[in-house]
Formats: structure tokens, C-alpha cells, sequence
């Protein structure tokens, strides 16, 4: 097996580690870009490289749909497909059954929903969830979950979890590609005691990464820092630990200091089609008119290939011109951004100093707000 | 003055030359590819030059209505201000005035028209488009022409020369930028006696390059072709020859063989964004179904960014699911196809081979039709 992870550093509950995949190795706590329907809108695999990123995930529910999973196998796999050789990482499609199939029916035995494309009716077991993911080849393949909104009932968030992990010791007994490793789903909401029943029995599967799943909507930036913290603590100190879906910048750095090792976003990408940009002074609304003349980089001192080469005003120019460079350039800066946010928290928790550049850099986002 | 041409080889009326520039050299024939909006659309500056670009068209009338020139000016002149520091040229706005703008009254002193954009009433004079491209700081400026359409009743064709005519002198009167040369535009339609009138008259005024304008829409490739050879001897052959906004490749391969040095068009842009690709053996409609599980590159053999990285699968599947990396790879593999067409050209005339070059694209280009 090509997988393994090693701690290299911790700093409180965070960790700095080493993640060895088939296609590579991974620096933790990483910040993995969303490559949706296999491509990082917007960007080149070479611009997503350039700006950083060394993991990317791919949607197993977008891609099984379109192009189909077999058509991804025939041309070689999703590395290939997508010119992507770094390590790759599919979610379930658990999560997109809620948030994007207009009709579903949840039994047991399988989720029954429409396709958004198209509109037909179509199936999801978890051993069809396994089957695709192997069959687009990524280095890390997640267990079908159940992922309810949030805010759902309590009862039914048990039911979720009862579901959740009934489908993981299914997808673990299917799962037989030996180059790909598959994690687990801990949900349960906010619940610390049902997220902890559910931890607890993913655990006695042993699997070799663990995810919490839930988290990347409807909650405040307070509510997820709080619950992180003890839910972070169910999962295996020795596993990598991933962060499904989120957040803000500030999001990441709470989950570090949890224990997460992974997250992934479309904040940067999709704030960055937006007109949107990070920065370490803050978010910047380049279309706002303050940045028809502004000669300075996005962001001084960033060395994204954005930064290097272009103004504010030309940034600013691109956009109301409706120019499609514009949100190509704001995303490499957005995923760059993450990129190297996750860069300077590894150094901070090599040194040991990881409250102070939080402290740091909270003071420096707000004080922009 | 740090403008000029040297030809370095000819094959019948073909040249293969040199240009020198403020900000390089060209070697002709090349073809420009256009960046209205200061940016060639969907491609970085690094894109560009990737694909083998070495010169790129700024469109005045666009960059005057937005940013404004006086912006670009601000923001240290176009090169910078789009992050490309190769050579520039840069249009007069004549084309746009009548492609573009929904009214629109010209009389000798200026055209008068409403912006695209917004409605405004706006006016560009011959001093008016110097001093616009002057702010933009290309490396040549063209002077300002009236370009009717094609299909103008032939009276009206002789008072169009006759104010072209006006207007370069006004524009060479005007025109102070020592880092930048002022080509002049032909006009004339398809009437040769006065083609040879205006050609004439602007040749006694010398200036370092001349165009010939109002080829680019409406002519088929045969009337373009037989109206082309006569018309580009009428231009003096000691100085560059440009024809403007053509064409399909087999315009450029009759283009260069008529004696012309330099081209630009939109469509390896406009054609990529829309999902059709310039290869050898004709185009190639990438949503075809045919395309959906080929491993092959869009044209095997390029060298190019898209073909040595991504299947026509691949692209395909980006057309299907509307991911904007599709219009950005195929508009840089049309580019490239055109940069290598007229990298073949150059070195064909350098053998004297032009002839059986034109004759082997011809026959596998409509082959594939």
C-alpha cells in the first residue's frame, strides 16, 4: 500500500504531517482546491499547481453523471483525464444528493434522486458510490454518508448516522483497489454524543483517514470553532483528519487548531468568479470603482503569477469588461491565497507558534471588515 | 527610431522578413492575435506567448470607451497595463465606428457615434485616434480610415478614400510618439483603380508600414484571393505589408502569397470559445459525440499546452459541462495552430517552398471538409 501518514510536528491539538499517496506526497494541514466536474474552474492544472496546491478533489456525483465514470476509466482514470498528476481526492456524493438532486428518497438499501442535468431518476448505493470512485482512480475515495441539512430534526439526525455508518462498513467490504485508499464519514450534526457513537464505530473499521461531514453549511464561524474542537478529538490522532467542504479563512485556521489536517473549498474559485479576492488585509471587491487606478498587485508581497504581473486596475478593467481572464486571474489568487495560508500554518506549527499567527492574522482580517 | 523591416528571403511575392520593435523583434508573416479588451480572450499574456505569439492587437475604440486611455496612460501604457511586453499594435477605431457602434454621422472633421457600451454620444477625430493610441504607447498606431461596409455603393467608396486620405495626413501631422510608428491604412473596397488612387497618394507620404483595410468581412476567399495579389503591389515592398482582420487559414496561406507580411483575426479566439478547433485535417467540433471517448489530442503532433496535456474526451466534456477551461484551451490551441501555420510559412519562403506548402494544406484541409 502506497498510503501512509506520518506526524511530523504538533503545536497544541495541531499537527504538521506528511501524507504519502500513489501519485505523491502531501504536506498536511493541506488545503485541497475543488475540481468539481474535473477541472478547478477557471484554472489550468498548471496555474493550480503554480499556485500551490499539491492535492485536488474531484466530485464522484458530477463526474459519474458527466462524462460517467466508465468514460473516465476508458481514457485512463481521472489523473489522466484532467492532466492532474498530483494526488487526487473524490468525495461520495453524499453531499451533493442533498444540496443539489431536486427529488430523493433515502431507504437503506440506496439513494434514489434526479439528476440535475437532466432529470432522470437515478440511484446510489454505496457500493455504486465505491464502484465509480475506483473507477475514476483517485488516491482517496470517501465512504457514502447520509448528510442532512443543517438544522434537521435530532431523530432524524440519528437516523442519519445509523444510515452513515451501515453504508461505511458496506462500502469498506466492497472497496478492492489496492492503489486508492477509502475514509470514513463521521456525521451527527452538532450532536457531540451522536458524533461520538458514530466516530466510536468507524473507528472499529479501522480505516486508514477519517473525515467529519456537515459542517460546510449553515453554520456561524463560533458554532463550527466550538464544536470542532471536541469532535476533532474522536478521530484517531494517528489518521489524517479531514474537514469536509469548508470554510473562510478564518474557518481553516479554527480547524487546524481542532486537529483537521485537510479541508477543501470552492471559497477561493468561486468567490474569485465573483470578482472577490483574499488578501491578508482583507477581502477585496475588485469591481468596487476605488480600483480604477490602483497600480498595486491585488495583494503586495503575494508571489501568485496574478500578483506579479497585474494591477488592481487591470483586474478591475477585466471585470466590468466582462472579460473571462478576470475570473481566471482572481481565482489563481484566490487558491493561492489558501495555498499559502496552509503553507505559513505548517511553518507555524514547526516553530511552535501557531496562536501567535492566528492572533496575527485574525486582528489583521477583521481589523479590514 | 528604434522601427524596421528587413526582408530576409522572398518566394515569389512571398517575404519572410523582420520586423524590429520598441519591444522586440518579429519575424513576418506573422499573425497577431487580438486582444480588444487588453487581453486576448481566455489567455493569459504567458498563454499567449506559450502558443507562439510574438505581437498582439489592442483595439483603440474599445479601450478608449473602457478603461479609458487616459486610465491605461495612468497605469503606465498598455504593455504593462496588460502584463504583455512584447510588441503592440494597435487599430485606429475606424473599423469599429461602422462594426460596431448603433449610430453614427461622419464628416470630414470626425465620425460621430454612439458607444456600445453605454449609449454615449461620443466623437474621434484623426488627432483624436493619435492621441488615444499615443496614451495606449503601442509600438505602431494606425491612422484613422472610414471602413464602410462591404457592398457600399461605389460613390460612396470614392468619398471613404478621399477621407481616409484627409485623415492620415491629419494623423501623420498629429502624430509625435518617437517610440511609436503610425502605419497607414488603404481603402478602396474592391474597386483596384481606386485601391492604386488611395495607395498612391499615401505612399508620398511615406510612412514606416501600410495596411490594407476593408477585406475582412463580406468577400469570399476567391474574391479576396484575386483582389488580394494586385492590391498588395500597389503597397511599396520595402516596407511592411498588413492586411487587416483576416482571416481562415487558407486567407493567410493567399494573404502571404499576395506579398502581405502581417495578419490578425479573432477567430482562433472566437472560434475556440465556441468549441471549434483549427487542426491539419480541418476543424474539429469538440461537442460532436463522436468526440466523447477519444484519447486523442485535439491535433496530434501539436505541441501545444491543450494537446500535449488533454484529450479530445477531456475537452469535450468541458464543452458539455460549460466549464470555461474549455473556451480557454481551445482558444490556446487555435492560436498556436496559427502561430505554427505562419512559423511553416516563414520557413517554406526560406526554402522556396511556399507554393508546394499552399498546395499540400489545400488539398488536406478541404479534404477533411
Amino acid at each position: 500500500m502506497a498510503f501512509s501518514f506520518e506526524i511530523l510536528h504538533t503545536d497544541g491539538r495541531a499537527r504538521h504531517g506528511r501524507m504519502h499517496t500513489p501519485h505523491g506526497v502531501v504536506e498536511t494541514p493541506v488545503f485541497m482546491p475543488v475540481g468539481t466536474q474535473a477541472a478547478v474552474k477557471g484554472l489550468t492544472p498548471r496555474q493550480v499547481a503554480d499556485a500551490g496546491a499539491r492535492i485536488v478533489l474531484g466530485n464522484t456525483y458530477h463526474l459519474a453523471l458527466r462524462p460517467g465514470d466508465d468514460v473516465v476509466a476508458a481514457m485512463g482514470g481521472l489523473h489522466r483525464f484532467m492532466g492532474w498528476d498530483g494526488p487526487i481526492l473524490t468525495d461520495s456524493g453524499g453531499f451533493q444528493i442533498y444540496s443539489l438532486a431536486p427529488t430523493r428518497k433515502i431507504t437503506d438499501e440506496a439513494a434514489v434522486f434526479r439528476s440535475h442535468i437532466d432529470g432522470s431518476l437515478l440511484e446510489l448505493t454505496p457500493e455504486r458510490a465505491v464502484a465509480i470512485q475506483e473507477n475514476l482512480g483517485s488516491d482517496i475515495a470517501m465512504c457514502l454518508d447520509e448528510c442532512p441539512p443543517f438544522g434537521t430534526a435530532p431523530d432524524y439526525m440519528a437516523v442519519a448516522v445509523r444510515r452513515t455508518l451501515l453504508w461505511a462498513k458496506r462500502c469498506r467490504e466492497s472497496h478492492k483497489r489496492a492503489d486508492q485508499v477509502l475514509f470514513a464519514i463521521v456525521q451527527g450534526g452538532f450532536d457531540l454524543a451522536l458524533r461520538a457513537r458514530c466516530a466510536d464505530e468507524l473507528r472499529a473499521l479501522d480505516f486508514p483517514g477519517y473525515a467529519l461531514g456537515g459542517f460546510s453549511v449553515g453554520e456561524t464561524a463560533e458554532q463550527m470553532a466550538a464544536a470542532l474542537v471536541p469532535t476533532a478529538e474522536l478521530l484517531p490522532a494517528e489518521k489524517p483528519r479531514y474537514l469536509m467542504g469548508v470554510g473562510r479563512p478564518e474557518d481553516l485556521l479554527a480547524a487546524v487548531m481542532a486537529g483537521i489536517d485537510m479541508c477543501d473549498c470552492v471559497l477561493p474559485t468561486r468567490n474569485g468568479r465573483n470578482a472577490c479576492a483574499f488578501t491578508d488585509s482583507g477581502q477585496v471587491r475588485i469591481r468596487n470603482a476605488c480600483h480604477e487606478r490602483d497600480p498595486a498587485p491585488l495583494e503586495s508581497g503575494c508571489g501568485c503569477y496574478t500578483c506579479v504581473h497585474f494591477s488592481r486596475a487591470y483586474l478591475h478593467h477585466l471585470f466590468l469588461a466582462k472579460e473571462m481572464l478576470g475570473p481566471t486571474l482572481l481565482s489563481l489568487h484566490n487558491v493561492a491565497f489558501y495555498c499559502r495560508l496552509m503553507a505559513d500554518i505548517r511553518e507555524a506549527i514547526a516553530r511552535g507558534q501557531l496562536g501567535k499567527l492566528q492572533e496575527a492574522r485574525l486582528a489583521r482580517w477583521r481589523g479590514s471588515l
